[in-house]
């Protein structure tokens, strides 16, 4: 079965930039055969008008806590917010039934903004698989190790023999890769972001952590070694080319440079980082560096959305403002970092991440008849400054479209709301406690 | 004829900053009526259901220049855009018709994203004011006057006689206010800015103009007059309750404490000035000294769209991140910037900006059914963290309902692009000569 898309300006994200101005793309299966500039061949099974819209390879959220959706627009301008509700709120109130329904529903939110991969962290990991699968995005599933009692474990050994045992489950399934995801540089002790390490080697997965986001975690760091929280995972041999290191706000230039030398890529989240006020992670001097960055949204509690228009707009209005020249990360640099960079951080280069042929069919088809997407002179320009999550026409992962005129194939949102909603009656009788939050 | 509003969560922006969580609003001709808990009055002529969305004041865009709609997304990454080819490209292509039709585009851009009132600062303004008339927008206009020759006039005595010209056409009317507007601090002589200012005190009208923008201009003022551009603004006399000074990023102490005694008001248009990496402005201070701070978004070359909705998310992520304290500018201190403080820095405050008995019916209703919207805690962060500009269903300006359903009520949007697109023949081929500008 052939599917030609035409009528598109295609952006490929290929080595060389290729845009084909009206364009199309073929696709069989779960992989692109062919792109390039014209109507495309006459023998394709079913054709789609693109109408004039853009198409360009499905975005990679590169960090999210999907099943946090319950969270969304509760004490967002609390000061410490994650110590002083969120980790008690989790506890108290999360489970595997509520992970699942809330996966779903965020899987809803990230497919409808045009994202095709996504990297995620949070607890009951394995449902939030299962969820995921169901759904049919490409997901990359990390389980959270903490020092801590979780919703999901009571310590670090089980947490670690949960994410053994998910690798085990899911280890080459087609679209859903598991992550070992130990939660923080400062909240599990070195032998155990060690061992996660270790268990990430032995089978072969990426592994992923915040590091460098806190002022207490730097600190923290600063008083017990005399060191920064990257020197610190330096000197512990965790960093190297599967490590996903979130955030990385405060970097110094002995920083930058054990990135470089170890190959270990960055998840920048810009709008949690700012929306927090913690800074700005140093992505030109990253960049001049050779490190591989791609996009994060954090999770729902703190970036709010699960969509990337939210934060290109804002990853070149804080590196220019930053660096004071406006120059600097075009359009097309944060483009590519949404897309195949998003892919090289996940080790994903050679499925995903551009129109090519040989590639993986994720596809996201932005649509330029809504008010804000007329006149079009740049299409990369379009896609960062003009254009929101509600321009998302239709969305191709793995060849099968999940998208199509803003709505989902596959799911029913009211009804996965409705769902979701029966279920948060003791989240929300418990959030009221900390009502004052503010 | 009363219509009533309810099954909504009113915010109000009173000065108590009432909230009704499951509120009613009334309407009788152009004037809010009464506001509150619970169903309302049962004798209303007509009811419409809110169906649990969010009703705010309209939204107010305190510095804009609509026309631009033809430049959106046109060499956006080019250094020195304004100088290199905005000006050229301006007195070549622009001209009367293709002001208005952009306008009404621009127009429909504004109201489908829940913008009721708009300050306006271009040339042929009295073509905008007809076209924003016709459109039913509440619009306050300001003739552009700059000592260059320009699209609509010779030099500044020809756009000072169009401006007097344009007030005596427009002044009285109930939604269409005259501005004079003299482009900026450094783009015209002192003694126009004088002319300027004087000719809007004996009309008793707003004047608008960018100030503290760019680097060229700081060190002009510098070099030549030892002052910043607010110090030699106050010293020409030009500061007053009725001064907007648009962008103010560049501002010392003593420039804040000029904002503070001469009670001149400030547009902050975030996202404009961080895309082009020129600065942030205090606000944070300029609010502890009481000066009134509205929110603008620029023309559409500068910040692409025209809602405020990205400017919400980027007011506080800038503030927060400058001060590295993520307690300040709460999501309800950026909503109050966007509505009765916008309607403040317009002298606007006893007719707009509020949901209050007497007020002119400007409204906005944001819908909580898309996947975005998905759990609301608190009004205000779900407007300013989870909102864009698609999720405004409804708009009443002046009691009148111009968006219903996502859709304007009292134009065809395809129609208006189809003919905007129509004029744009000439300045697309125009624009060819500037294709290198990246
Ligand atoms: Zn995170
Ligand atoms: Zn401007």
């Amino acid at each position: 079965m052939r599917t030609k898309i035409n009528h598109v300006t295609v952006v490929t994200m290929d080595e060389q930039f290729h845009v084909y101005e009206n364009g199309y793309v073929v696709l069989e299966g779960n992989t692109i055969l062919e792109t390039g500039e014209g109507e495309g061949p006459a023998d394709a099974d079913g054709t789609v008008d693109g109408k004039n819209g853009i198409l360009m390879p499905g975005m990679i959220n590169t960090h999210c806590h999907i099943p946090m959706i319950p969270f969304r627009s509760l004490g967002d301008d609390c000061p410490d917010r994650l110590r002083r509700f969120l980790f008690p709120l989790e506890l108290e109130t999360m489970n595997r039934e509520l992970i699942g329904q809330s996966t779903r529903y965020g899987v809803c939110e990230l497919l409808l903004s045009g994202v095709t991969s996504v990297l995620d962290m949070y607890y009951f990991e394995d449902q939030v698989a299962a969820a995921c699968e169901e759904m049919g995005i490409r997901a990359y599933v990390g389980q959270t190790i903490i020092d801590m009692e979780t919703c999901d474990s009571k310590n670090t050994d089980q947490s670690l023999a949960m994410c053994e045992e998910l690798i085990r489950k899911w280890k080459g399934h087609e679209r859903i890769r598991p992550v070992v995801a130990p939660h923080a540089t400062n909240t599990n002790p070195p032998e155990v972001l060690k061992a996660a390490y270790e268990l990430a080697e032995r089978y072969d997965v990426p592994y992923t952590l915040h590091v460098s986001e806190m002022d207490y975690e730097l600190e923290m760091f600063r008083e017990k070694y005399d060191q920064t929280p990257a020197e610190f995972l330096y000197g512990l041999g965790v960093l190297g080319e599967r490590t996903i290191a979130a955030h990385c706000i405060h970097m110094t230039d002995r920083d930058v440079e054990i990135f470089r030398e170890t190959g270990a890529k960055i998840s920048h989240c810009i709008g949690s980082n700012t929306k927090s006020g913690k800074g700005v992670c140093p992505l030109r001097d990253l960049k001049a560096a050779g490190v591989v960055v791609g996009v994060g949204t954090d999770g729902p509690s703190s970036g709010n959305t699960l969509d990337l228009f939210h934060q290109f707009r804002m990853i070149p209005a804080f590196q220019r403002t930053w660096y004071h020249d406006r120059s600097i990360f075009t359009a097309r640099d944060v483009v590519a970092m949404g897309t195949i960079e998003g892919a090289r951080v996940l080790g994903a280069e050679k499925e995903t991440g551009s129109i090519e042929p040989g590639k993986r069919a994720d596809l996201t088809l932005i649509e330029t008849e809504s008010v804000n997407m007329f006149p079009v002179y740049d299409p990369y320009s379009a896609i960062v400054y003009s254009a929101d999550a509600s321009n998302v026409d239709s969305v191709w992962v793995d060849g099968r479209q999940l998208v199509k005129g803003h709505r989902l194939c596959f799911a029913d949102l009211s009804a996965e709301r409705k769902a979701l909603d029966g279920m948060m009656k003791e989240f929300k009788e418990r959030s009221v406690k900390y009502a004052d939050i503010r």
